[in-house]
């Protein structure tokens, strides 16, 4: 390729891959089995080699496709239309933590709960913990706004971003804010970044703000003999008057699944509490955190919550003692998606509806599921309304798999969360394998806007081509 | 005028006005002594009015300016082109309140403390509590992102909307998102219009999540003889572990000014709060807020933010003791800005920095008015790092006042923000008078994204002209 002998003269070389093996490492993420392979993986170490890449990129229209850690849902880093996979795994350091200010600043390449860790050890917090965290990058978090289940008090990733440095596909560099707590000062391009999937620009830096360590949790694990009797509980627990810092509910085929893939090592203690009293009556499992500083406080809160699952017919509640059983726990819902993609290849869907809708989500894809012939896996986050649906491959085949049947019946899912008050995206992003369903929730008007923006930012279309909308 | 006619052939006579004395009144806002008469004052009642309004003024090429109830400091809804003022005040109706989703939804001009007070009997809480929530309206507050005292502890208006309704200047209607906690479906359209001053689309309905109300809070005044002191005390009110849910500094001359102008009826308690001990001594006030539901925890926070206070030199620090006292001390910090106004006509600068860098502005804010011959009014947000500036005109000629000279001295304020990691708006937006500041904190590839964006949904250019930049 012309381009690609252009392109090293232009670029540092030694920042450039193209053998085989190495586009092979950047031609996949978390999502099903796609494959993509791009015609150069770049990892540049200085935004100014960045900004040099997206000019090059610019004026030869050779698509680039930003990535992370990799661990996208929706195939947003997927370099689907060739060109350079541009891996952000070099920009991994933590630059600066303010513990006056209570802010940080970042490159986007860093480890999620790399970050966390650092800012806990000066006693502040960064709540945003996708399942992925132990790997996913924080610029992915960007991409996307990731939650995961501390957004219930929380909030999500663009909760946190007060000022992003970022590289237009023209090559300028600039930051979005200010380092400032608020900012009414022009258009607000940092939340217009924030959720963009690497469409509009390439982060580089993140000026976050950070939260006091909350002292002390609660973790509690709840069993309920029908998925019903969990999901009524849900927005109960907020109209009783307690404010849960998590609240997640797992199917019984999510943990069964756990149990028959995960290693013994991670889940020894979390087994014994997820599989008595007799599993086989266990249909739902809601795992509740709350957290602050009074422990008495998280003790009455806990008795209030334990009022409200035996209102809903909850057969044991267990609270998880140590620490270490905590982690166990938190390690077995964040595990679901991998267990259940050892037992099967599966589609992700990320619906999300007002909470009290949950039961008629859950309700109506299951009835879906029997419709169409597919079994589905359904956890995630109760409290925000958002359900990940894993749509198992099982024994469909190839035509109904990729071809109309399964896309109908997904379709038939997002409908019912339309009709919800709800959308097709709590977290995950639309990226690649979500954008034909856009058109069940978004209008016309809609993409005339985005694809305006888009051409404001990108006036070439280099960037992360052929995501969001089709 | 003809177009005049021809509107009123299209539109519904009723809701347009044009005698002279209606036009006066929509002419100024809460900024300076501005004045800008419009050439027709539309109130419509109903979306699809303004719909045909701004279609009819798109083809037309017809200014257009939203305006929410005139309270906004920044000269955001002076029509300054003339053209249409389409004002919000008949959108006055709260629509739903979701006790069991914790959602709301309202209509664009109802008054921010009417939906406080709606949603508090419902035992939910709104926090976004600008100084002029007894008659703003909440589309106002989205045009600017408001905040007030509690953004502190609870994030100001874009932190709450989870969905708006809107009509884009061509006269399509749209919902930019949806009523759930949770959205990543495309770009964020809904936290790219909050604080875009009604440049970009006119707000008609809003989706608004709410928190359970606190219980409980306390309420106090700390006197200090130096504003380095008091200012001094703020982030280590943050670094040793308290959490303030609201915490405003007020220099001297502020409270001089309220003694002065404020009737005996809504001052006489804080009064004799704000006068003890010898007012002499007085430089600077801290007014500071917790809140929560367990008073035990809110008491053992005072303590600790007693020491603190201690540690910098604190002479008094007083309780609220009633609801009453409370009221009026929020009472006082919320009318300054009227209390000066009677004494002269102030410039209003929002400034915003890191708050550990408050001692610097204000130290250079003095320094700049000694130098530059003003005398200048100081207070807000201390916690957000967020300080209100009124420069008063005072004695300054009117070459001096609208001049290079006080030009040049705002520059210098500006800088100033700049430098220490700030910038020229934390609530008040940039509307008329900020904008030729713009270029102080904003590179000209910021000044291309916003009006490529602009260009996008405003493609004749129509809606709210001549505003954010120059």
């Amino acid at each position: 390729m012309d381009w690609i002998e252009n392109l090293k003269k232009k670029i540092d070389k030694n920042i450039l891959f193209t053998r085989d093996e190495e586009l092979t490492n950047y031609a996949s993420d978390y999502t099903e089995d796609l494959v993509h392979i791009p015609q150069v993986v770049a990892k540049p170490t200085t935004v100014e080699q960045i900004s040099e890449i997206l000019k090059f990129c610019t004026l030869n229209k050779i698509p680039v496709t930003p990535r992370g850690a990799g661990t996208g849902l929706s195939g947003g880093s997927l370099p689907v239309d060739g060109g350079i996979s541009l891996s952000m795994e070099n920009f991994n350091k933590i630059l600066n933590i303010d513990e006056v200010n209570f802010q940080a600043t970042v490159e986007s390449g860093v480890i999620n709960e790399a970050f966390q860790q650092a800012v806990k050890a000066k006693g502040l917090f960064y709540p945003p913990d996708p399942a992925s965290k132990g790997s996913c990058f924080l610029g992915g978090n960007i991409a996307h706004s990731s939650g995961g289940p501390k957004a219930l008090k929380y909030g999500t990733t663009k909760d946190y971003v007060l000022n992003l440095q970022v590289v237009l596909p023209t090559g300028e560099i600039l930051w979005t804010g200010a380092d400032t707590l608020k900012n009414s000062t022009g258009y607000n391009l940092t939340q217009l970044l924030i959720g963009s999937e690497g469409t509009l620009a390439v982060v580089t830096k993140i000026v976050f703000r950070l939260l006091p360590l909350p002292l002390n949790n609660l973790l509690m694990l709840a069993k309920f003999q029908s998925i019903k009797d969990a999901c009524n509980a849900v927005p109960q627990l907020f109209t009783s008057g307690t404010s849960p810092s998590a609240l997640e509910l797992m199917e019984r085929n999510a943990i069964d699944y756990v149990h028959k893939y995960a290693s013994a090592s991670h889940t020894a203690t979390t087994l014994s509490m997820t599989s008595s009293p007799s599993s086989a009556e266990v249909k739902a499992y809601l795992l509740i955190e709350v957290d602050g500083n009074a422990m008495d406080e998280l003790f009455s809160q806990c008795e209030q919550i334990n009022e409200v699952l035996e209102a809903n017919n909850v057969i044991e509640v267990q609270f998880a003692d140590t620490a270490e059983q905590k982690e166990k726990l938190w390690h077995v819902r964040r595990s679901i998606g991998e267990m259940v993609k050892i037992h099967s290849i599966y589609k992700e869907e990320d619906a999300v509806v007002k909470r009290a809708h949950l039961p008629e989500l859950m309700e109506g894809t299951k009835a879906i599921g029997l419709e169409y012939g597919f079994e589905s896996v359904c956890y995630g986050h109760a409290g925000d309304g958002n359900l990940h649906i894993n749509i198992l491959r099982g024994e469909l085949t190839e035509e109904q798999w990729n071809g109309p049947h399964l896309e109908e019946a997904i379709r038939k899912i997002f409908r019912l969360c339309k009709k919800l008050g709800g959308t097709i995206s709590g977290e995950h992003g639309i990226g690649l394998v979500q954008k034909k369903y856009m058109n069940e929730v978004l209008d016309p008007i809609h993409f005339t806007l985005m694809k305006g923006i888009k051409k404001t930012f990108d006036p070439a279309g280099i960037l992360n081509p052929n995501k969001i909308w089709e």
